[in-house]
């Protein structure tokens, strides 16, 4: 029988901005080596004085890298830490009423120093997760997630192992810092104060003594790295503007075979391979596609370069 | 001090086609009341013969309702479940070289299958989910969701509950049922043979027996119900494109203001309120503009109408 505990101590106290996380815990709980303590962003941000005055709408742009959509009163954005959640990760909850709680300004930093507290103070050697609560894109309601991380594979590799049928693993990788994440809200709950849970049974993802890892910052994608920069939406408008500044999220270029078939599919033109430029796309266009054609490059990371024909439109692959 | 234990046990053996799943777990755990029995939808794919002979790429087509986005080798669709996942959660690993799983047919009714067995050869009233793996569109690695559940709240609300502070909790509702199948995952692995797991200390989200509630089916967002139907890239080609099958991925026909401000600030073109079809918006447009006006119009659930006039175009929102 594989057997994974989690514990959640009840008896915390209310956190002060200074307070040391380790004082607080460690009489609450007795912590072995392997085990993995995880620790809500919210008493991180109370510990570190990031409880600030205000409102979430007060709050947004200094927390915003920027919007990826927009719907109703909801603000989807990319955070400081690359987090896409609503509101920026903002929370007031759990904190007095007239002021909201900012994600901790490095949490794999927090984690690392927590790491450390408990490795000095009891010669254990356990793994830190600092978690958050996120939404999904496409599913209803909320998982906590890592937001930091110390001394915990944070995603499992199998890729080259093969299973018993022979089959090969390729794009196996378990994101299991944000499952314990969502095992330990399991214990914790949102109301019930309990910040802490030990996630014990699992030390076979906990690095050894003096490696803190990649953190949690190795499960965001980078930027341009997935397929929903934006929403729906928010990219129709932002390829229709054209602005060169709104680039990155559509990712990379397309292959020259992609968007030569987007052009056709879409707009009915035929784009011809051209040497200049290092390799480039010249299209024929009525005047009435200019646009149209430009904004499907742009989605493709394409860009149009001058020409001397007016009706004529290049294209190029945009360098990074 | 509050605990969750998750057991997963070993000994299971190879699945086959019209295995009765409860008679395989029932002599490996003892469940008690209050238990969530979690189970992979590999086992339950296999049980209810949904092996196919096959590769992913000819498995798709069949499983998918619409392709949501494409890069390199990697389609994500949105599935016959409403899932939205990488070649429609058709999985390869731990079946049959030249096989594949498809989901089950009903994952939630699979769920109730299994919650109904335990409790006629026990009397014991445990949940079920069944689990599968998945991506995320902003992070890294894949985490296990609850594809079908019976007898489980899979989402807790805490609508008007109030913190500690006399905050009020507007939008908290955790996917438990999510956060049950990733602890679950934790104990079971991928590659040990252990497709069954426990998880203990949740009772109060065991609902009574005779209930089996809405099932994992209720964690999907609805069609059009999300702001990420489309990747970006794709939601550019879609709205160009404009294709009336297209359309509800991009969600309810925004309010009038917000297509009026992209007009303005996309087109620089001025969106004139008309009392006409019950309300709609008239455009002058020049006419490199129409096609990225009917674009945009596209992308927010609006559509133009004809006119007498040549570079007028009238818009009005899409009726369901």
């Amino acid at each position: 029988m594989n057997r994974i505990e989690v514990l959640a101590p009840e008896g915390v106290p209310e956190v002060r901005p200074g307070a040391d996380l380790v004082d607080l815990v460690l009489p609450l709980v007795e912590l072995v080596d392997g085990d993995v303590l995880v620790v809500t962003s919210k008493v991180v941000s109370k510990a570190e004085g990031r409880v600030v005055g205000g409102t979430r709408d007060e709050a947004l742009p200094g927390e915003t890298v920027r919007v990826v959509a927009r719907r109703g009163g909801t603000t989807i954005v990319r955070n400081r830490l690359g987090l896409t959640m609503a509101a920026a990760g903002i929370d007031n909850s759990n904190v007095p009423a007239g002021s909201v709680a900012l994600l901790p300004l490095d949490p794999d930093a927090s984690a690392r120093g927590i790491r450390a507290g408990v490795r000095a103070r009891t010669g254990r050697n356990v793994a830190v997760v600092v978690t958050d609560t996120a939404g999904r894109a496409w599913r209803e309601g909320q998982t906590d997630i890592a937001i930091g991380a110390a001394g915990l594979v944070v995603a499992q590799e199998y890729a080259g192992r093969t299973d018993a049928h022979g089959n090969e693993l390729a794009v196996t990788l378990p994101a299991v810092a944000d499952e314990i994440a969502g095992a330990a809200d399991l214990a914790q709950g949102k109301l019930a104060g309990r910040p802490f849970a030990v996630v014990r049974g699992r030390a076979d993802l906990v690095l050894p003594p003096g490696q803190d890892g990649p953190g949690a910052a190795a499960l965001v994608r980078s930027e341009g790295g997935d397929l929903f920069g934006y929403g729906a939406r928010e990219a129709v408008v932002r390829a229709l503007r054209g602005d060169p500044a709104d680039r990155a999220p559509f990712g990379a270029p397309a292959e020259e075979a992609e968007l030569a078939a987007a052009v056709r599919d879409v707009l009915g033109l035929v784009a011809s391979r051209s040497a200049r430029d290092g390799g480039s796309l010249v299209v024929t266009v009525p005047r009435g596609l200019v646009r149209p054609l430009q904004a499907l490059a742009f989605a493709h990371g394409w860009e149009d370069v001058a020409t001397d024909s007016p009706s004529d439109v290049r294209l190029r692959p945009v360098r990074p």
